[in-house]
């Protein structure tokens, strides 16, 4: 018989069907049992009489096939359930769990919860994180397809530490020495210049810093993009507005059911999200929260306060802040006036989402920021000569996966928003 | 004024517009010159009388922005052309251009086509290359997601030589040694044991081997994709069928304009893929092809001697080889029998594109058959491990992307098919 999904039994009152999946709970009465089973589409209770399974060992967790009758019945998980006239099971689960799963809320301190991250990842709340996860990546790539931008796939394995200032991850490559790349910024940008124009990727980076907070991952998934033939930083910035919209809207309403669960509400954004200049956040820090300490820079306490203000100031979930000093950016951000750069991040919920901006594209201008930047152009010759040849003034942004997720769905930790993490002790599973 | 891209300007006949791209290509005759503008939805052909334009050094490859007024005109391009009224330079290209780009065909070795990437993925022929990548990438996903499929993305840094025999890749990982991972096998196995059920991932895979042929590269984008609750290798089978069949159509009927570019006519597969005995393929051979030098094993010669005869036998130009020695496979594949196992290769014109099979499930079983390869199992534990909680029978498969994509396309390397490729001595770019 051709097994029937779970989600779909509903179809099937008063038939047999056949479903499989992982023994979720068993209650033993007297007379009968009552097994509540598992699928990747959701819940079902099973009854059966005891005489029935006298003879089979039914543990929590085991794969099983079972056989019945869908009859109708209001119970907590559905108004239907499935009278058993045969179950199989198909592989046992014979030892004793180390984390309980049928719970409401999974009870166990991270490092448990991470080590047994097979079990873990079948609770129910824990498994939703990753759809959630899912559509926003699918939100990303959805709407960057419309918009005209082709996907990318760039080398993790690069022959310079990229960035500067970044810890990097050393690999043997042969007779070479190698870096995992810190981010895609060089590959997207000549990949803007090879005449896609629009580009993105969806991937993994490195990064080798050596502290162990709960919003830094050593690998981390970056949702990268950049865009050729732009004015300046704010064409990025309104792109951002918008794939935004599209990923909050597509998660609250494809995500509903993973966000009831997860006792979750997705904030709405139908405005435009208020711009500071990174100057008068400092100042606002200053005045208006008495935050002296900063010394022209901004800290995790910094960036909750201005989220703070934002929400007080417009109402808002977001802000961005714009024009970064030209000494805290990157060689390769276009610098505005002697100072300032045309950059920008974007903060929600306390935290930085995006870091972005536009890129320097004429060759000169390359070289000599990269030398106010105390670099030597010799070290980037394979990068800048591509700016000879006609680059387009261009700019992107980078989204951390693991980072956007935990924020929209309250999480603690990134590490519970990402599958298998690594970080600065954790190598294993 | 707003720009308008290159294919849309057949909808603006006799209207003034605004184009930004690269220049193509300059002919300049007595009284007026053609411009041929590029951008990345196309090329049009540009007029403008020689006065207008006298002031302006306007070079191959510069990047520029044209307005002018569409007219009717019958071109090799289109049955428009566009009479330029203004023309600036956004970005000149200042440089001599290593490579001629603005040519049918671009004529220069592989080294020169990599070491100028940005310039000679500027080609049409050789950016189609990458738009039906895409495709073909899309294809995978889209059918997967139909069919029940979760995305996930998996630790490229991993603690152990997963499956043993290929080299790997070394990575000093704070105080601990690290490997670059050369599948996701071990993780998409866990990930269909941790209820997800049917999962897929795309993503980098690395292997360390020493040869530099035309058919391997170092660093490669592996589709790979696990299947829980399956009879045997054979749905795995039955499913790349069809995920094939879904790809091949997307890949005609969307990729039509780049295919006709480059000149390369997709393969019907229509019917039913044959599948043959791995022994039985040997056999053939030696009786059919007289090849007795492969002492039960297979190479790159005989591979393209079955495709051949699956050609002649069956007019097909893909095969399936299955009942893979037990001996020639990794520890996790399910044995079938003493000697063999469920497992599969599919060929397609003479190369293995995929390889796939049913996996072990039941923890006992797993540990055996560590032993039957000489490994140890305790160098395996944090997988194994996981097959103590009910693990569904479940098998898999993995498609090379840049592999499929040459042999799609008629592609002798497949260099060619990577955007920035990576192989036994090129870091670079």
């Amino acid at each position: 018989m051709q097994r029937t999904m779970i989600n779909e039994l509903n179809k099937k009152i008063n038939k047999n069907v056949e479903i499989k999946g992982w023994v979720h709970k068993i209650r033993k009465l007297k007379a009968i049992t009552f097994i509540i089973l598992r699928d990747r589409t959701g819940l079902v209770q099973c009854v059966v009489e005891n005489s029935k399974i006298k003879d089979i060992d039914i543990k929590l967790e085991s794969v099983v096939s079972i056989n019945g009758r869908v009859g109708e019945n209001n119970n907590k998980l559905n108004s239907f359930e499935l009278n058993i006239e045969d179950i199989n099971v198909i592989s046992s689960c014979d030892e004793q769990l180390p984390i309980e799963i049928n719970k409401e809320n999974l009870d166990v301190n991270l490092d448990i919860m991470l080590n047994n991250r097979m079990l873990s990842l079948r609770h129910e709340k824990v498994n939703s994180i990753f759809k959630i996860q899912n559509i926003i990546v699918e939100g990303f790539r959805k709407f960057l397809v419309q918009e005209g931008f082709t996907e990318i796939s760039t080398p993790k394995l690069v022959e310079g530490g990229a960035e500067g200032g970044t810890e990097v991850f050393k690999v043997q490559y042969f007779e070479k020495q190698a870096y995992l790349a810190q981010s895609p910024q060089f590959y997207k940008q000549m990949m803007v210049g090879a005449g896609f124009e629009r580009v993105f990727e969806i991937g993994h980076v490195y990064r080798a810093e050596e502290h162990n907070t709960t919003r830094h991952l050593n690998e981390y998934v970056s949702m990268d993009l950049e865009m050729g033939f732009i004015e300046d930083e704010k064409d990025i910035m309104s792109l951002e507005e918008e794939l935004l919209k599209f990923i909050l809207n597509k998660v609250s309403s494809e995500g509903d059911k993973h966000l009831k669960l997860l006792d979750v509400k997705i904030p709405a954004l139908e405005n435009s999200i208020p711009r500071i200049k990174f100057s008068e956040a400092i100042e606002i820090l200053k005045t208006r929260y008495n935050k002296t300490d900063l010394d022209g820079d901004m800290d995790p306490e910094g960036e909750k306060l201005i989220c703070k203000y934002a929400k007080e100031a417009f109402g808002s979930d977001f802000i961005f802040l714009t024009h970064y000093p030209r000494k805290k950016r990157p060689m390769y951000t276009m610098p505005c006036g002697e100072n300032e750069t045309h950059s920008f991040d974007l903060l929600f919920r306390g935290v930085e989402i995006t870091t972005g901006g536009q890129r320097i594209h004429q060759y000169n201008a390359l070289r000599e920021n990269i030398k106010y930047k105390g670099l030597n152009p010799s070290n980037y010759e394979s990068y800048i000569d591509n700016f000879k040849y006609g680059m387009p003034p261009h700019g992107g942004l980078a989204i951390g996966l693991e980072r956007i997720t935990a924020l929209l769905l309250d999480i603690d930790n990134v590490r519970k928003t990402t599958l298998i993490p690594r970080d600065r002790t954790r190598l294993v599973p």
